[in-house]
This record gives C-alpha cells, sequence and structure tokens, in this order.
C-alpha cells in the first residue's frame, strides 16, 4: 500500500503541486506516476491526493489531509523502527567492506 | 546492500543449497539470481554465499558463516523495528480501505 516510492512521491506531489512534476523528479513516465496515485487512494478509505487531470495547463494535485497524515505516520514508523533497530543495524553495516574514499 | 529480496534469496540458497533453484522459487533469471549474489560477495567484507559455478550437474551453493549472521540480523533488525512500531503501523493500517471478503 506504501512504500519508499510511494512515500517520495507524495511528498514531491505535496511541494509541487503536480503529479507530473513529482513523477519527473523520480524519473518515472507520466502514466507511473499517475498509476501509483490511483494505487494510493484505492488503498484507502480516504484519497491521499486530489487531483484535476492535465488540460492544455496541466492539470493541479495536492496531498489531501488523509495523504499528509498517512505521510507523516509512514515517516514516524520508519524513524521510530530506525531508532529502535539501531545497534543491530550497526553491526551489520560494520560487517560491509568500507567504501574506498575517492577524495 | 541487502533488502527483502536479497535476504529472501540468501535463504532459499540456505535451503535448496542452489543459486539456481532458489532464484527460480522467486521467478528470477539464473543470470540475476547470480548477480544478486555476487552484489552481496562483493558488499561484504565475508562472502554470503560460497559457490561453484555450474558444469553438467549443475554447481552447488551454500550460505557461508558470515551469510548466516547477516541473514539473522537483517531479520531482527525486521523484527526489532516491526515491533517498536506496532502502534504507528496500526493507525497507518487502520486508514486502508477494508479488502473485500471473498468467502
Amino acid at each position: 500500500m506504501l512504500g519508499p516510492g510511494k512515500a517520495r512521491l507524495l511528498e514531491l506531489i505535496r511541494d509541487s503541486g503536480s503529479i507530473s512534476a513529482a513523477g519527473r523528479a523520480m524519473e518515472m513516465s507520466y502514466k507511473r506516476a499517475w498509476m501509483l496515485v490511483e494505487e494510493m487512494n484505492a488503498a484507502f478509505q480516504d484519497p491521499l491526493v486530489d487531483s484535476t487531470r492535465g488540460g492544455p495547463g496541466g492539470g493541479g494535485a495536492r496531498v489531501t489531509e488523509a495523504g499528509l497524515r498517512v505521510l507523516a505516520l509512514y515517516r514516524s514508523v520508519e524513524s521510530t523502527a530506525a531508532r529502535a533497530a539501531t545497534d543491530e543495524i550497526a553491526t551489520l553495516l560494520a560487517m560491509l567492506r568500507p567504501v574506498p574514499d575517492l577524495g
């Protein structure tokens, strides 16, 4: 229903007021950006994005109150999760090969 | 370096002893499964999968001790994270449209 890509798309729509601009910023097609928005709107009880499709000047889009709430919760889940698992993540990262210093 | 797909692939290699069987179980090509294994082996200080490529009977593969450790840590990060964010996740899920009962 929501993952890193859709969450980022929502943020970009919130900031740009445009589904196509948001999609472009993520290097996805206009069609794909719309499809993701439609998926999100279908998955939640209230639509997350309110939009008027196209026309010459391009339609406008805004993230609804429900969308902003979902976004805030999603980011909060991420930070709560990362905070709780900090030590395990550090142990895992310590097993990675060091990235060569390119400086 | 590691996400849900690679973690699942590691588990399937551990259980099947074969990179191609593991890839097949995830409906990915032999080539892609090998590429993911090579990425993991390159990312970590110690290889996560030990393998002998192909030949008539097909090569064997096993997850190394480092691989098992990484896998355990990864799954542990997931469960720690999910446990910590239980309430926020429940709030988010409650905003979803109920899935129609198909029974």
